[in-house]
């Protein structure tokens, strides 16, 4: 089985530590692809970031389809471009605040969001409101380092982050805590033993839950909404994205 | 005052139908653009074209800035780029289908939409629950004519709209129709003739709203999320979106 | 066009003051015509007085379609009375907490309302869930300062709204102001310049959302709930106000 | 006990029938006072009637405090004045549509409403929603008879409302009945014992409520909103409802 | 009219109380028997526990119908094994939880509950929404004194709670006070005395409305969910709960 | 890896069925152990049945802790006592409605459930809401056939329940369907196949999300809420289940 994991910002080295996440929880027979798309943003930190990354996104799917890929998953926490996705997928795609908001569900009785800048909140609370979580999600908190800075290691990120979760148990009484950027994919083992709760990266999540759905042989609905979009001319730079 | 009234599919002949509905009910003293962008669909008609139209309009938001556009309305009912808009512009961004259910709010007690094809449902439907009138939005009906022969005449367009909006009165227990299409912004004053109920053209609602927000010395709240959109490289075909 | 603003309260001083609020955002071409009724409460601060504004607030209403009102402004953040001034009037009615409401669904994510007493948080809280906006509605704070007293010069009324609106943005994640009381029109604008964030008079807000109705030709429904209320005898000391 | 039952229309003959469905599950001890008030409308078929009913309803509730009232029933199914009545009473005031959604809760999984005029129907949601009930209310059905011939012989109405009753449980999946006017009163016994399942009158309910209520010691609290209404000058033909 | 309490737990004494609380506030010619199930656990803390009480609470329920019981009430604050008492029941089923927060709706604007543990607050708030008071309910709040320890000397409870109840008013901005636990009934009138507002005990609550709706003639819908219990076979240790 | 599936029910022969489902989809490495308790109901068909269901399936979970359970299933579509399983388990617990409603949600816009008898449809719905999906459930539809006579030659459940999941898609708007019933298992990928839309079997979807948190780590909270029950005396016939 074919899972691919797209990065919709074009930061590879992100990438690289995505891919890793996602083979680390993988199912023997499972292999893991990790792309950046060919255009876009470096990171995604704002409504317009995220707009602009879908494009690449949705180039990576098409390309996916040639590939063989057997499902995807979107890999930043705002799940850009999950429908548009859908509909051109033949097998399912799996965002990962939707999957990581979804996990959480099953372990406890409320979830707190830890994500990067405070900007990027508003998103976050739409996205759960839009799954269901809405009363689940309890709240959506920010260490306000920038994406591409939670790696450095003079940020703080990790001490940052630690602390806005120990806070959200205390604060929002949550139960789980759901870590809300890709970057973070590789600190919620460490944050779980610290603070004695399931940290939930939505990366390996999506990946457990995009295995899933293949191994069930269940793919989007095309039943009206997510059918293949209908053929459409397309002008100017983005031609090449015309539906045949 | 200038309202810039982005119609994010690229056929410039419902774009100019489009402007001639908002300057039919501008104030004195409005001025009126109506553009379509350099790039993307013909039309929009799945989430794959709606995604795909975003970063042809926030090149003409960002070009409206230059042209000292007072307030901008975004013409295609699913409301695409909204908040990414909102990012750039110095000015209020209004949606048309986010106007016309505010409008359809203050005229009755609940509204049923009559759109094009059944397969956007589900975005009108995410808009209504977006906006918060999940409860006052009784239908989202669909007349299966694809938007670019709503104008043609053999399409029998006319009729089989006016149909699901009676249909919409009885059925839904609607008192007040919205039309979901910019397409059919030149239909509202002819089918409340015919029906006696308030029918709500979605682009001479923004206009008005667009234009009074102006009037008030309102624009979007810089407070955290809708901030100007922070620094980013951008690389491929996108470089052009880079934020400086 | 003639926009009617109905005081539901008895307080010519604070009548006159809306009137100038209205006239300063008003179209060219849009005449405001402002008045108190000629029965009940001199300011409306309980359940109580709401309840015995609305009939002085109609009898404006039925007197309003002999003076040509073309539309109606009922300038109380209660919005006393507002869906049985919809059954008598041949033009739209808007309440001011709808409008502000409404308008600020616009400019933010969520806003919070800042008001006079405790007292009357429960209402705001009321017309925040009834026009859809229970979640976007982040707080309902009060300044304690008494109606009438608003405007006297050692209230210190300007110093508590605006801490109380600062309060807001920080607490409640709010960034949008709606200011909760007809009596505080003419303090949006200097909040807004010291706080940085829209800030919404009501008054102002339901004057343009009025003139915007009456220019696109709707009205309210009278499909069912809102048309004209059936025959009907009154007794005793409301016998004027049968329904012939 | 004192239970005081205010009529809010004043057409006396149906205030007796009321007065005698509220003795008829009084419990022994329990004095049942059902009166009309001195003014408004002969009945209650719009928001303009409802509106116009509350002086008068509020007048006999300050009357009650004279006369030693322990709580109050408002028996008109929009619950009109509920609030204001609230702030005045020193007992409980129960309301019958309230009663009988909250009596309608404990015996089923949904309720349906049925009520005299189509029109109304937008109230009878509207207080489901603020109760706690838009769940449980499956739907709100008129038998389009007016409420003063509820009672005339040949209006057909007792065939008409069992048939809507059956038409709730078969076609909203409805398992328990809600009658929608307090003119329905006796109605309820006939119609359970037709169709085989809980039908409530409002009237007889809201009796026991409020009994059970006195019976407890417990009374609205005047913790911040429904404290009595502050002092207030009232002008014009309302000048006696004046708080000093 | 003989009201059957099933006090979930084993622990007569608390059952005992429970029956006193219950007779101190029914009418004349109301029978209170109050009873502990011959199975399950000492408390109910955990859903383990509930789980458990559920067995013995139904062999009650079975047994009360040979004795000749009218209604019922389940005192226990989660309202363990409600719906299935139901189908087992001729008469009304009515928890303690259910009829405390019905009542404190008729009360004031929203109340908070105070219970004994922290971990019992979950099962609080699911009642909460399934009742239909998601928004009324604004907080839950638990003093940290298991049940059996309430009527200890040392135990403080009397103080703790208390405390809670006074923070609930002010952090909460609740003006009602359900106390949310039997093992507090006896609670109720000080604290309200204390703090001067509603406090209401779940088991005079209860009682109350089993009586009321037993008065009324009510019991619940046989119309599909809650009919009785198609035969079926048991096995092993409850083979004796077969429905035969 | 193991995971328990504790079948509710006492029914070998479906437990047998229940547990082939699961090994059919199960990864490499994972070992199936399908079980009916020791007590309780032969199969589940009223809230009665479900609550005594549950003392089996808890001495089902604790004997799993012996086993070296690494996950649980609960195979009856009424979830019931997940819960207090929660409590018992070192490792994650997971309901068959709530994998199936959380998977159709990756995969759609709506769903409905199609189940076995009209009067579990309340708990459908119950558990519905209680995950977050009350918008995304679209209808909960019955077939009418009895648990235990689903596999029979003659009962023509096959073609029923083909029958109402068809009704779902084109009545509903669903675009997803669930099945409603632990004894459809082996039902799905034909209907599947008839309708060409995701049918989603809840043993099949729950043994892949129990298999999918074991791997990654993951396991119920144990702050608060879901925390080991304290201890607590048993007595009578359930006096095996104290807690030491």
């Amino acid at each position: 089985m074919l899972i691919k994991i797209i990065n919709p910002n074009t930061t590879w080295a992100m990438t690289r530590r995505i891919g890793d996440c996602a083979r680390a929880v993988a199912a023997a027979g499972t292999e893991i692809s990790a792309v950046s798309p060919s255009m876009g943003p470096a990171s995604i930190e704002s409504h317009y970031d995220e707009a602009l990354s879908v494009p690449g996104l949705l180039e990576e799917v098409e390309r996916g389809e040639g590939e063989g890929a057997d499902g995807y998953v979107i890999a930043c926490f705002g799940d850009p471009g999950l429908d548009a996705a859908r509909e051109l997928a033949s097998g399912p795609v799996v965002g990962i605040a939707e999957a990581a908001m979804h996990a959480a569900s099953f372990l406890g009785r409320g979830f707190s969001v830890v994500t990067t800048l405070g900007r990027t909140r508003g998103r976050a609370w739409d996205l759960a409101a839009h799954y269901g979580f809405a009363d689940r999600c309890r709240g959506v908190r920010a260490c306000e380092v920038p994406v591409l800075e939670l790696d450095e290691p003079g940020s703080g990120a990790r001490e940052l982050i630690t602390a806005e979760c120990r806070a959200a148990l205390v604060e929002d009484q949550a139960d789980v805590i759901v870590l809300g950027c890709a970057g973070m994919a590789d600190l919620a083992a460490e944050i779980s033993s610290v603070l004695g709760v399931p940290v939930i990266d939505g990366v390996a999540a999506a990946t457990k839950m995009a295995e899933s759905l293949v191994a069930l042989g269940l793919r989007t609905s095309t039943w009206g909404e997510f059918a293949p979009p209908p053929a459409k001319q397309y002008v100017g730079l983005l031609s090449e994205f015309a539906v045949l």
